[in-house]
C-alpha cells in the first residue's frame, strides 16, 4: 500500500485538514486521492468507476463547504469513497465492504458526514430537503444542503417527486447533477438524451447570453421596429427564463454544464453557489473512471471489477481447477433467449439492470424484444402490466430489494388484474458486501400477502429454467415471481430440455424419520449437505424442496406433518411472513401439533459481509442447519419424556 | 331519473352509436350526458366533479377514436363515469359503486372498453406506452394508444419514468394532460406552476409562431445585421423547439394548451394527432366540476359530495339524532394541532391527501409547519425521513393502500436508518366503495417483516390520541405506525388528556374462560359486540386488544396461550401476514398448542360495497366473530371427546 507518495493526503484525516490547503494545491490533492483509491480498490475491490469520476467534486465539495454542518448526500453513495478516505475513514478504507468492516456506503451510523444512508438511488434530493426544511425550522439560515445525484438516478420518479417540491421550496438547496450518462450500464431515455443536448451544445447559459446580446445587436430602423424587437424580447425572455430549460420549468435555477474535473473552477462555482438564494442545480458532466484508462474505456466492466493489477489493467479472474456452475444469472439470460425463439410473445424488461441480471445476452440478440426502462422500476412493472394485458409473455427483471420499489404497480397493476406478468426477481436473499440496503430478504413476506400470486423458488439451475419455462405458457394466467439469489448456481451440466413443473407442488428430496427440512430455493442446497452430516451422526433427517411459497404444495405438507414431529424450515428470506410464516399457518389451520423451527434471516438488520459469512451469522448454512436440528431432536425428546410423566 | 330529456343520448349505448352523429350535435350530447351524470350521482353518490370536468374530451375521444381497438386508459378512473355510461354501462350506471354493482372505476372485468384497471394515479402513460409496444409487437400499426391523466396525476414519480421512456419510444402514443390544477385538493409543486404559466401565457404554440414572425419582420440593414438575424434566429430555434418546454425537453412533441371544453375543438384536434407520428403529449385545460356552478366554485367540497339536491345544490347532510363519534381523521387531525402546540419539533406532511387525513386543520393553523407534496407518495416519506434526520418529529400521514408506493422508501430510507418518523396510515383496512385498489389490507403484513418497527393500531379514539402522543415523545427513537380506519369510531368523548402507553403493550378488555379473542385496532368493537353477544349464549369469551403486533405483547399472549385452549384472532387487514400469522408464530416458536383461528380479510381479491357488506363478506363483523367462535367450540366439543377415547 505505501508504494505510493500521497504527501498531502497523508495530512488529511478530516475535511478541516483539507481546508488548510491552497486552493491551488486541490489538483495535486485529487491526484493523490484517486491513486489512493485505484490502489485500495485494486487490492480490495469494490465500487471503482464511479469514485474515480467524482473525486475533483468530492475535493471540491469538502474544500468549499462547511462539513459536517454543511450537508452533503450522496445519491446511491457507491461513489463516496473519497469522501470517506477524506472524512477519517483513510486508515481503515482496506476494509470497505468486508464483514464487520466499512459499509461500502454511507451510514449514519459510521461517521456524522454521512449525513444520510443510501444504496439504492434517487433519494438524495428528497433527504437533502427535508434537511433543509428541519434546518430552516431550525433557525439555521446559513447551513448549506447539497444534493450529488448522477444523471442515472435523476430518472428515477422519486428524483422527480423531489424537484417538483424543491422547486417551490423556501430554500437553498444545491442540486449537483453528475452527468455520466451511465448507470451501471450506459443510461437511457428522454431526460438522458437531453442532458447530452445541453452538453453538445456547450454551455447553455452562454448561448442565453448570447442571444440576448444578438437582440441587442440588431440594428432597426423606425418606432415600430423598436416596438417588435421589443415584443421578441420579451417573448424570447419569457420563453428563456421561464420555460427554456427542464430544470428551470422546475423553478430550479439552472447553472452549467461544468467540467467535473476541474477542481479549481468547481470550488469557485460552489463558493459562488452557496451566495445564490433559492433551489438550483449545477450540471456537471463527469468520465465515470476518470484517470484510469481502461475505465474510461469500459465503463460498465469497471464499475465494479473486482481485484486488478492497478499497473497493466489487468482483472484478475477467479480460476478454478474444475469447470464452475454458472451464475443463476447467466442461466436466465441464456434462457430467456432459447424461450424467446420459441415463443414470440416473450419480451424482457430490466430497470437499468442490464449486465447485473445478463438481460444484455437478450438485448444483444433481439433488442427490438428487449427493454431496459433505466432506474424506473414502478415503470417497469406497469410497462410490464401494459404488455401483458395485450397478451404478450412479459418477464421482468428486477432486483429483489428494488422489487420494493415497484410494490405498489406490482399489487395495483399486476395482481389486482391477474395478469400474467413473469417477476424474475434477481438477488432474492442475502447478497453479500452491498449489505442492508441491497439484501433481497422482504420479498417473500410481502408477497405472499398478495392473492393469486404465484411464488417460486428454483433450488438449482435446472430449476430455474423449469420455472421459466413454466411461468411463459400460454395456459399461464396469473402472476409469477421466480427468485434466485445472487451468484453460482450447483449444477455444471444445466442446459437440459425444458420441463413443465405443476404449479404448488414441492419435490421430496430425501425421507428420512427423525426430522424434515422444508426448503425453499438456493438453500436446498445447505440443507442437502446438512442431511448428510446429520446422516453421519445417526439422525434421519428428510429433505423436501418445497419450491413454491405460493401455492403451498398441501399435499405434500400433509405428508410431512403425518410422519414428522420435528420440522426446520430453511430460506433465504427474513424470518417473519417466510416459508416458515406459511408452514405454521398451515399447521395451525389444520390442526397439526408439530415443532416447527424458522431458519432465515432473523428480525434484525444484517450489515455487509461476504454471503457465507452472512449465513454463518443468520444460522441457516449448512452448520447452521445441522445445529438446529441438534437441538430439536434434544428438545424432542426431553418433551417426549415429560409428556410421558404427565397425564392429559 | 326519467325527468330529464336525453333524446341524443338515449340513442346511444356503445361508442359506434357516438360515432353515428353529426359533429356538430356533438356540444348537445355533452349537455345530455352532464344531466344523466349529475341526475345519476346526486341519487346515488360518486365522484362527481372530475367527470364533470371531462365530459367534452370522454365524448371526442370516443367520437374520434376506434375505441375499443383504439385504446384508451383514464389515469386514476373516478373521472370515467362518462365512458363508462358511453360504452354499454348506461343502464347499470345507478349501479355504481354499490355492492356487487359497477365499479367506480375502470376494470379489465366490466368491460373491453376499459383496457387497464386504475384507482391508483399516475399508471396510465405506463400502461398505454407497454400496450402500444405489444401492437407495434403485433403488427397492428394503425391502433391508436391515448392516455388521459390528470395534472395532479403527472407530479407522481411514475408518470416522470414513463415520460421518459415515452419520448425515446418509437411508437404513436398521445398523452392528454387533462390540466384542471387539483388533484383533491388543490394541486401543489413546482410542476403546476409550470403549466399555470404556459396555461396564462395563452397559447405556447402561438407565441413560437408569433416570435418565428417577428424576428422575420425585423427591419434590418445590411449584410451584418442578417447574418446576426439568421444566428439569433437559429439561437431561437434551438433553444425553442428542442429546449423550450417541459414535455419537449423530454421529446414528446407539445400541443396546447386547448379549451376542454369546447368538444367541437377537440374532435378536431384529435382527430389531427391521430396523423402525426411519434409520442406526444396534447395539453387539455379543464374545470372541474364543469357545468355545476356549485362544483365549480368548491372543486374540494364536490370531489365526492355525497347525496345532494341537483337542482338547489344543496348536499345532504347525515341527521342523527344522537351526537355522532368522530372520524378518526378529525382526531388526527385536530390532535395533530394539540400536540403541535405542545412540542415544535412536531411537522405534519401529506401527499396529496390534506382534506382527506384532515391534516387541513393543521394547514389552516400551522402552514410553515405543513407539507402538502402533491401525489408523490415516495418522496413524502423520504423528506419524513430527511426530517427526522435533523431530529424533527415528522408525522407523516399516508392512506395505507398509497404507502405500498412508499414501500421501499419505508424500509430504505426510514427502517434501516431506525429514523423515528411516525407513518399515519389512514384508510387501513377495507374502505367500502372505492374497491380493491383501495382497500388498506396489505399493510400489517408488508411491514410486520421489518425490524424495529413499531405497529399500532387503536381500538378508538382515545387510544388514537395516546398513540400519537406516545409516538413523538423525545425518548421514542424507533419509527412508529399507527393505523387506522376510514371513518367514525365510537367515542363521542374523546378529548381527553394524553396518556402515555407502553411499546408494545396490548390490553385486556375482558377476561374469560371458553375462548379467547385477539383485536388489532377497530375491529375489537366488533369483537366486543360479539362477546356479549355470546355471553348470552352462555359462552364465556375473553377479550384482547392487541394494540401492537409489532412488538408483540409477548406476557399478554403466554397469559393467552395458558389460559385458554381456542383463539380468535380478528383483524381488518389480510389473513395471510397479519395479526393471526404473528399469532400463530409465536404459538410455534413457543410451543404451544391451541386452536388459532384466524380472521380478516381473506386471500381473494375483495371488491367494492359498503364496509359493512364487506366485513360480513368476509366474516370479521360481529356475526362473523361469534359464528366463528360457536365453531370453534363446537371442534372443541368434538376434539376432546375424540381425545378421551384415544391413548396418547
Amino acid at each position: 500500500m505505501k508504494n505510493i507518495e500521497l504527501p498531502l493526503l497523508d495530512q488529511i484525516n478530516f475535511p478541516a485538514d483539507l481546508r488548510k490547503l491552497d486552493q491551488s494545491e486541490l489538483p495535486q490533492l485529487c491526484a493523490e486521492l484517486r491513486s489512493f483509491i485505484i490502489d485500495t480498490v485494486s487490492q480490495n475491490g469494490g465500487h471503482f468507476g464511479a469514485s474515480l469520476g467524482v473525486v475533483e467534486l468530492t475535493a471540491a465539495l469538502h474544500y468549499v463547504m462547511n462539513t459536517p454542518y454543511d450537508q452533503l448526500v450522496w445519491d446511491v453513495g457507491h461513489q463516496a469513497y473519497g469522501h470517506k478516505i477524506l472524512t477519517g475513514r483513510k486508515a481503515h478504507f482496506h476494509t470497505n465492504r468486508k464483514y464487520k468492516g466499512l459499509s461500502g456506503f454511507p451510514r449514519r451510523n459510521e461517521s456524522d458526514y454521512d449525513t444520510f444512508g443510501t444504496g439504492h438511488s434517487s433519494t438524495s434530493i428528497s433527504a437533502a430537503l427535508g434537511m433543509a426544511l428541519a434546518a430552516k425550522r431550525k433557525g439555521q439560515h446559513d447551513k448549506q444542503h447539497i444534493a450529488v445525484i448522477g444523471d442515472g438516478a435523476m430518472t428515477a420518479g422519486l428524483a422527480f417527486e423531489a424537484l417538483n417540491h424543491a422547486g417551490i421550496s423556501d430554500t437553498n438547496l444545491i442540486v449537483i447533477l453528475n452527468d455520466n450518462c451511465m448507470s451501471i450500464d450506459q443510461n437511457v431515455g428522454a431526460l438522458k438524451e437531453y442532458l447530452t443536448h445541453l452538453t453538445l451544445s456547450k454551455t447553455y447559459n452562454k448561448i442565453r447570453r448570447k442571444l440576448g446580446r444578438t437582440l441587442d445587436k440588431i440594428p432597426v430602423v423606425g418606432e415600430l421596429s423598436k416596438d417588435i424587437l421589443n415584443h421578441a424580447k420579451a417573448g424570447l425572455k419569457s420563453a428563456m427564463a421561464e420555460h427554456a430549460n427542464f430544470f428551470e420549468a422546475l423553478n430550479m435555477r439552472y447553472f452549467g454544464p461544468v467540467d467535473g474535473h476541474d477542481v479549481l473552477k468547481l470550488a469557485d462555482i460552489l463558493e459562488d453557489l452557496k451566495a445564490i438564494p433559492g433551489p438550483k442545480l449545477l450540471h456537471v458532466v463527469t468520465t465515470k473512471g476518470k484517470g484510469f484508462l481502461p475505465a474510461e474505456e469500459e465503463k460498465t466492466l469497471w464499475h465494479f471489477p473486482g481485484l486488478f493489477d492497478k499497473v497493466t489493467g489487468e482483472i484478475h479472474k477467479k480460476v478454478s481447477a474444475e469447470p464452475q456452475p454458472p451464475k443463476y444469472q447467466d442461466v436466465f439470460g441464456h434462457t430467456i433467449i432459447e424461450l424467446a425463439e420459441l415463443n414470440e410473445k416473450i419480451v424482457g424488461i430490466t430497470p437499468a439492470m442490464l449486465s447485473g441480471s445478463s438481460l444484455k445476452f437478450m438485448m444483444e440478440k433481439m433488442p427490438d424484444r428487449t427493454f431496459d426502462v433505466g432506474i424506473c422500476e414502478q415503470h417497469a412493472v406497469t410497462l410490464s402490466a401494459g404488455f401483458a394485458a395485450q397478451g404478450l409473455k412479459a418477464f421482468c427483471n428486477i432486483y429483489s430489494s428494488f422489487m420494493q420499489r415497484g410494490y405498489d404497480q406490482m399489487i395495483h397493476d399486476v395482481v389486482l388484474q391477474r395478469l400474467p406478468v413473469i417477476f424474475c426477481l434477481d438477488r432474492g436473499g442475502l447478497v453479500g458486501e452491498d449489505g442492508a440496503t441491497h439484501h433481497g430478504i422482504y420479498d417473500i413476506a410481502y408477497s405472499r400477502c398478495l392473492p393469486d400470486l404465484i411464488i417460486s423458488s428454483p433450488m438449482n439451475e435446472g430449476e430455474l429454467r423449469n420455472l421459466m419455462y413454466t411461468a411463459q405458457l400460454e395456459e399461464m394466467d396469473r402472476p409469477f415471481i421466480i427468485r434466485y439469489p445472487r451468484g453460482q448456481g450447483v449444477m455444471s451440466d444445466w442446459r437440459r430440455p425444458f420441463e413443465e413443473i405443476e404449479i404448488g407442488t414441492g419435490r421430496v428430496i430425501r425421507e428420512g424419520s427423525d426430522i424434515a427440512i422444508l426448503s425453499f430455493g438456493h438453500p436446498g442446497n445447505f440443507a442437502s449437505e446438512a442431511c448428510d452430516e446429520l446422516e453421519k451422526e445417526g439422525i434421519s433427517a428428510g429433505l423436501f424442496d418445497m419450491r413454491f411459497v405460493k401455492p403451498l404444495d398441501e399435499k405434500l405438507l400433509h405428508h410431512i406433518f403425518q410422519n414428522y414431529n420435528q420440522l426446520i424450515t430453511v430460506e433465504d428470506g427474513c424470518r417473519i411472513g417466510g416459508l416458515g410464516t406459511a408452514v405454521v399457518e398451515f399447521m395451525a389451520e389444520h390442526k397439526y401439533h408439530a415443532e416447527v423451527h424458522i431458519l432465515g434471516v432473523p428480525d434484525r438488520i444484517v450489515e455487509h459481509g461476504k454471503v457465507e459469512e452472512l449465513y454463518k451469522e443468520c444460522e441457516y448454512d449448512k452448520e447452521g442447519i445441522v445445529a438446529a436440528a441438534r437441538a430439536c431432536l434434544g428438545e424432542k425428546v426431553l418433551t417426549i419424556k415429560l409428556l410421558r410423566h404427565e397425564s392429559f
